[in-house]
C-alpha cells in the first residue's frame, strides 16, 4: 500500500455510503492490526454494517473537520468519478473492507480494517502548524461537549483560540469561527 | 519554490553554522512575507548575525523537535555532504538568506527570510497523530517554564501525556519520555 499508517492514531474523515454518502471525522488506530472504534448509534456504523467499506480520506482544510463533526455533507462534497464515497478534497484515500466485530453491550464497536486499495493524487509538503492541531482538539473536546453536556470539554476553547489566532491562516480561523457557531 | 509556507507558523527544526552547527525548533512566519523572531540570546541569533543564513528542516521524529529545544546536537546529527547544515532527518529543507530587523529594545530580533533554495528527498504521506502535536505542546510549554519558571506551563503536561500514551507510537512516547527527563 502506497500510504503507511503510523503506529498510534491517525486522524482522517472516514467515508461511508448508503443511500446517501456520509462524513465523520475518525480515528484509525494501528496497533499491530488497523482499526477503528465506532460508535454504534453514528450514521458511520450503519454504513460500514450495510456495505463494509469505509473510506479514509487525507485532507487538509480544517474546516471539512469541523463541519463532518456537526453536520452532513451534500452529494457536491463528493467525487462522482468514484464507486467508493471519496471526498473531493481529498489529496489522498484508503478504501477498507471492514469487519465488524461488536459487542452487544458496549457503545462502540471495533471495525478490523483491511486495505483494499489506496489512491495518491498529491503528495503535499506540509509545514507542521499548531493552529491545525488546536482547531482538531477543540472540534474533539466540542463534540464530548455536545454528547456528555459537561461544560469542562469547553474550558479549553480560549486556550485553543488564541493558538489558532496566532499561528493559523485564513483557514484555520475560519474552521474555528464555525466550530464557535456549532457549540453557540 | 518547491515547498510552500502556508499562511500562518509552520513549525520546522532551524539549523545556522558558526564553528558548530546548531540546531533548535521554530516557528517561520507567513504574513505577506515570511520571518522569524528569534531570541537574541539564542545561538541561532548568532550564527543568523554572523553568516545571514539559515535552514528550516522538515523532520518526523518528535524526539528531534524535544532533544534540540534543549540540548545539543553533534555533528553526526548533521549531513556531510551540504554545504549549509542540514539535519540528516530532514526529509526536506529550505535554505534561506536572512535580513536582521534587529530592534535594540526588544528581546527578540526579526529576522527575514528569503528563500535561497529548496530539497525535497521524500514526499511522505502524513496522517495526522494528536500525540506528535502534543509533544511539540508540551514541548513548547516545557521551555517557557524553563525560561519563565511559571509552574502554569507544567500544568498541562499530565494531559499532553494521556494525548500521547492514547494517541502516539514509540516515537512520541520516547520524544514524551525524553521531555520528562529535561524538565525533571
Amino acid at each position: 500500500m502506497e500510504i503507511e499508517f503510523r503506529e498510534g492514531i491517525s486522524e482522517v474523515i472516514a467515508t461511508t455510503r448508503n443511500d446517501q454518502p456520509n462524513a465523520a471525522p475518525m480515528g484509525i488506530i494501528n496497533r499491530d492490526f488497523l482499526y477503528a472504534l465506532i460508535y454504534k448509534d453514528s450514521h458511520t456504523f450503519l454504513n460500514v454494517k450495510k456495505n463494509r467499506e469505509l473510506v479514509a480520506n487525507f485532507v487538509l482544510d480544517p474546516l471539512l473537520y469541523v463541519k463532518t463533526a456537526f453536520d452532513d455533507l451534500d452529494r457536491s462534497f463528493f467525487r462522482s468519478d468514484e464507486e467508493a464515497p471519496v471526498l473531493t478534497a481529498a489529496y489522498a484515500w484508503v478504501v477498507f473492507a471492514c469487519t465488524l466485530l461488536e459487542k452487544p453491550t458496549q457503545k462502540t464497536a471495533l471495525v478490523k480494517l483491511l486495505p483494499k486499495r489506496s489512491v495518491v493524487l498529491q503528495r503535499p509538503i506540509l509545514p507542521i502548524n499548531r493552529a491545525f492541531y488546536a482547531v482538531l482538539e477543540a472540534t474533539i473536546n466540542a463534540t464530548r461537549y455536545k454528547t456528555l453536556k459537561d461544560q469542562k470539554y469547553l474550558e479549553c476553547t480560549a486556550h485553543f483560540e488564541s493558538i489558532v489566532r496566532k499561528c493559523g491562516g485564513r483557514q484555520e480561523l475560519e474552521a474555528f469561527q464555525l466550530l464557535k457557531e456549532y457549540i453557540a
